[in-house]
């Protein structure tokens, strides 16, 4: 049953094959006026001077790291975290270029043609990023495995992917918020000008922000999933399977793709563009299910694997349901907190706290469920081997079809950018029409990517767990021990000390961008006339900066909490740590993800015309907490899936060393 | 060795004797005048009234229970619950009783006699507070197991104990809030009268809420903490060094006591009071440091337990500076909240919730680090039981001088009541200055309490999860096992949803209490021009009924889930629950209560004068600020302490159910 592996690596091929004809279809639609392109110029310029000075810092980074690797681990893990990590970086480089490219074409389309070539541009440079990241992915882990057939080894690219995800995130996190809330209260609020107005100094900087965040930051995010699972069911698949269970797992992410290839082809944009996208879904999930039940039975001769899979996908869309109630304006919790924003700022600020908390209950049970029925299904008590690679499987079954999962996600900033253009060229109202139907439709498909994505890191974190304790040897992880209590509780403390780092950076860079617009609108003479040009250059800047000076303390903190307690308390406290990171991670990722999401509808809601509409008392407390949600939802919130399953691979990579020489102070 | 045994309750009524002079003490003090007995007698009656039904609903609630353990477990431990339950209620009903004389007399010999004579006052109150929990405590517990000889019995004093706390502190919390954001909202800022103004309507729900939340609640935790502690040293006594081990642990607790009552003797309230206070609590403390380690070695042979009793005095004090750091004014973290408001509520949010997500780090390095030195330096790895033993020690060690700690804590209260009756009564401007002192010092030492309450709380709820893994005979609880995952995933979200409960609840309660104060200003004629008394008792009963409606669910679920869980998932799941909610319940109580206790900090700093003073911009953010802190300090926070060890006893009460029929699914 080799042929799925080998298969890994070509069908990869083929998703970057697909991804550069897209991309080329993109390039040939026209971007527009002048103005247009220079705007567009300006964006892209700004985004891609961001990448590169980023991927110089983390080159620093990536080298110690290396040398690191090389010297404790070995050459060969050295190498695979290096490709892990080079890979991640152009999975993140080719979403970023063609989404800058597709934003100011998107808006062109939609003046030029409509609706559905405008979703079609927008599309496709969505699908770009998704193909690239499942391409790079399964090309990166396929060809690993078949040179060193180690599942230790490809481990180093999961770390790879891992960390490089954990900067792109918080990096990108804060500069998009700090663009965005800068350009909001001082140009927005305080001058009174609207939304991407081109008079504003910061406005080139917030749309930069939407790709760097959006795009490429969920972009190396998903890649990190993505790579997480597969590494997990490959360590995993190897003990409960042998050989055919390291197949499975490559068959089945190859069958993925392929489905997510022809779920592309289905968006066609004629009609209803949620209808579109989601027969897009649809017809991928079920092309992967149907080949994915028969190779079940082909290579592990049993179905049971399968139901696990299942099980992963119904935790998916179950918490996006859950996601979608708790923040979207249909439903009772956000009509709550938009009115308890009648009363003032701090009813509303303990409305969508308090949503947000509740919000955690059902979630963590579905994982909760889903966890049990993976594991009892495939194998349970008596084959706990084959129990937790169900549980892996449940993983790798929902982001099989990442390929047209990040697709449909990374559209919404691209429709979101070419708003932008826009509005920054006057182009006409219509226009903005269309790319505001697109981005609405974006919004709720993120809902839906974002519950994917919290469950999908749940499960990988708990399956990167398993192999963790495979690696160190452990025959079990006992609570009873109070050094497995103490990591336990360190590692649960960790993501409240990382998201009060995150927070933090973003109000020191929002504070920065600030003073400066103010600045330039007091200095530079000409700028609320629209006589002279802002510099948008040093609002650019003031982000760039900020973003990477504050994104390395969480990083380092990531990587080397874990390795220093691993050989301080040894292998099974820091399996406690680990355990408690997952535990108070995902749950602070939903907490902080869905109050964040929540308060923004809330504020949508009441603009809409309720509680008095804009302008009210009622919109001004909602605007305070949809301000305290920005770093809630963009930045802290979705560091964390990253940050639980960056901390287990640095401990499934270091394995070895902890059982070698952990436990110093016992 | 077993005089110790036999000197607790002898012990325990000395206590209750010590309380019942320094009462009748009290008594002597004159009330003052006619209008001061009238708005004192308001208040008792409120605060009665509340007691009085808040039991009654307690009663139905005692009486289901103890059928259930009359037949599930045995009618002994039915009775010890009984009595464990009764001895809690009379805690806090003596506690609120001497509270709501002491108030008026503080006040009164305030104007009377001077500072002196009303630290005198306030502090005998709080003494009889703090006599009367300990007295109660070893009293109960120690006839419990002379009568039973057997820790599994007295465990269900331990549970009356720990069911009676939640119900008083979440319905306390709730109704102190309901009150106090009611009173503030529409008295202060839609009126624009002052704090304490008799013609508010709610100024007299909102001083009754000071006695229920502060005095009662406080009181009936800390009865709980107290007794939770002694019960699992006792049960892991027995374990460790046999009959000895037991009498060790009565033996510190009465040693505690009477250096307790020793240390009331040096508060003489002449100079200044904050060095008062600290005398009383320096010899008390070094009283117990000389008799303890004397005790230890001659009961135990060995000096080691005694080095665990000093490091979980050690954690307690380290917790108290280290949230004094992030809540006083002095330092840093308020600093920067206060800046933080100039530029609005949402920055001042964001600095809030971070700073509290902050704090949670170095608290949770130092239980840590408490834990693994008090196990290790008692027994470690070659001699558990007696480690586990010393982590139990630990947490009696920092509750033996409870007696102190409670009378310096409930003493704020006290003179804050004080202070508003002096303003309702319209005493003159200097008895306001006393009482205004008074309380000031108070917050200070509520501080360090609030650091002691949350370190015992962590340590007392470990020792209880350690006598619980006992009781099931759990040789491990593996977190490699998906069943202990989901349980400790579960665990871990329950105090999110607790918190999210109890925050809404605060947020109904005040919601009905702003509307009835709006309609009295509105409908009665006079208010204002105070010629006519508000109707009190209609605020008084909105927060009653609120309180007693809105504590049913958050504290039926905490008994319910862990008995649930366990019979379901069977009783190593139900041990990773408990471990998942000892991690995300001492992490979010930190959390919330410093949040809260810095945004409050915040504001009164910036009233002080700074950054535009009262008034401006910056103040309004800064109330915002502090509004949202309330419920967070002063309802969900302080009761997620007693979540935690509440479903650790239930579990351990319930054990023996969980090993004959626990785990269905499986």
């Amino acid at each position: 049953m080799s042929f799925a592996l080998y298969a890994a690596p070509i069908v990869g091929v083929v998703a970057l094959l697909f991804a550069f004809y897209k991309a080329s279809s993109i390039n040939k639609v026209s971007p527009g006026n002048d103005r247009m392109k220079e705007i567009a110029a300006y964006i892209q310029e700004g985004a891609m001077a961001f990448l590169s000075r980023q991927y110089k810092s983390l080159g620093i980074f990536v080298a110690v790291l290396f040398v690191i690797l090389a010297v404790v681990i070995g050459m060969t893990t050295a190498i695979t975290f290096l490709f892990g990590a080079l890979f991640s970086i152009m999975a993140g480089f080719f979403g970023m270029r063609v989404a800058t490219k597709a934003n100011v074409r998107t808006a062109n389309a939609a003046m030029e043609s409509g609706m559905t070539k405008a979703l079609n541009v927008a599309f496709s440079g969505g699908a770009v990023m998704g193909m690239s990241v499942v391409g790079l992915g399964l090309l990166g882990i396929g060809v690993s495995y078949i040179v060193f057939r180690d599942p230790a080894i490809i481990t180093g690219f999961g770390l790879g992917a891992s960390s490089i995800a954990l900067f792109a995130r918080v990096g990108g996190g804060i500069y998009t918020k700090a663009a965005d809330v800068g350009a909001d209260l001082v140009g927005k609020v305080e001058a009174g000008i609207p939304e991407d107005d081109p008079r504003n100094p910061a406005v080139i900087a917030d749309n930069v922000g939407d790709n760097v965040g959006d795009v490429a930051g969920m972009g190396a995010d998903l890649f990190e999933s993505y790579v997480g699972a597969i590494v997990s069911a490959v360590t995993l698949g190897l003990i409960a399977y042998g050989d055919n269970g390291v197949f499975f797992a490559f068959g089945l992410a190859a069958v993925g793709i392929l489905a997510s290839i022809v779920g592309v082809f289905f968006v066609r944009g004629d009609g209803d563009p949620q209808k579109s996208l989601d027969k897009g879904t649809l017809v991928s999930s079920l092309l992967t299910m149907i080949v994915g039940a028969l190779l079940s039975i082909m290579i592990l001769g049993s179905f049971q694997p399968f139901v696990a899979i299942i099980a992963g996908l119904v935790v998916g869309l179950t918490i996006a349901k859950i996601t979608e109630y708790f923040t979207s304006a249909e439903y009772n919790p956000v009509k709550r907190i938009a009115k308890e924003s009648e009363t003032g700022a701090s009813t509303n600020i303990i409305g969508g706290l308090s949503v947000g908390m509740m919000s955690t209950a059902l979630p963590i049970i579905v994982i909760a469920i889903g966890i049990l029925v993976a594991y009892f299904v495939s194998g349970g008590a008596a084959e706990p081997a084959k129990g937790l690679y169900g549980i892996a499987l449940a993983a790798v079954g929902m982001l099989s079809t990442a390929g047209m999962t990040i697709a449909v996600d990374a559209y919404g900033p691209i429709a979101d950018n070419a708003g932008g253009i826009a509005e920054m060229c006057k182009l006409p109202e219509d226009v903005r029409k269309i790319t505001d139907k697109l981005d609405s439709v974006g919004n709720t498909t993120a809902a839906i990517g974002k519950g994917f994505a919290i469950g999908s890191a749940a499960l990988t974190a708990l399956a990167l767990f398993s192999s963790y304790t495979q690696a160190v040897q452990l025959t079990a992880i006992d609570l009873t021990k109070p050094a497995v209590i103490a990591g336990l509780l360190i590692g649960g403390m960790l993501p409240f000390l990382f998201a009060a780092l995150t927070m933090d950076a973003v109000g020191k860079a929002a504070f920065s961008m600030i003073e400066e617009v103010r600045r330039q609108f007091k200095e530079i003479p000409g700028i609320m006339e629209g006589t002279t040009t802002p510099e948008y250059a040093t609002c650019v800047d003031i982000s760039t900066k900020a973003a990477l000076k504050e994104m390395i303390i969480p990083g380092l903190l990531a990587v080397a909490v874990p390795v220093f307690i691993g050989l301080l308390l040894g292998a099974e406290a820091l399996g406690g740590l680990l355990a408690g990171a997952l535990v108070t991670g995902v749950l602070m990722a939903i907490f902080m993800s869905n109050a964040g999401g929540a308060w923004d509808n809330a504020k949508k809601y009441i603009e809409e015309g309720h509680h008095g509409g804009k302008g009210s008392e009622a919109h001004k407390a909602a605007v305070t907490g949809d301000t305290v949600g920005d770093p809630f939802k963009d930045t802290s919130g979705p560091s964390l899936n990253i940050l639980i399953k960056l901390m287990t691979i640095v401990s499934l990579v270091f394995a070895q060393m902890f059982v070698l020489y952990g436990g110093i102070l016992f």
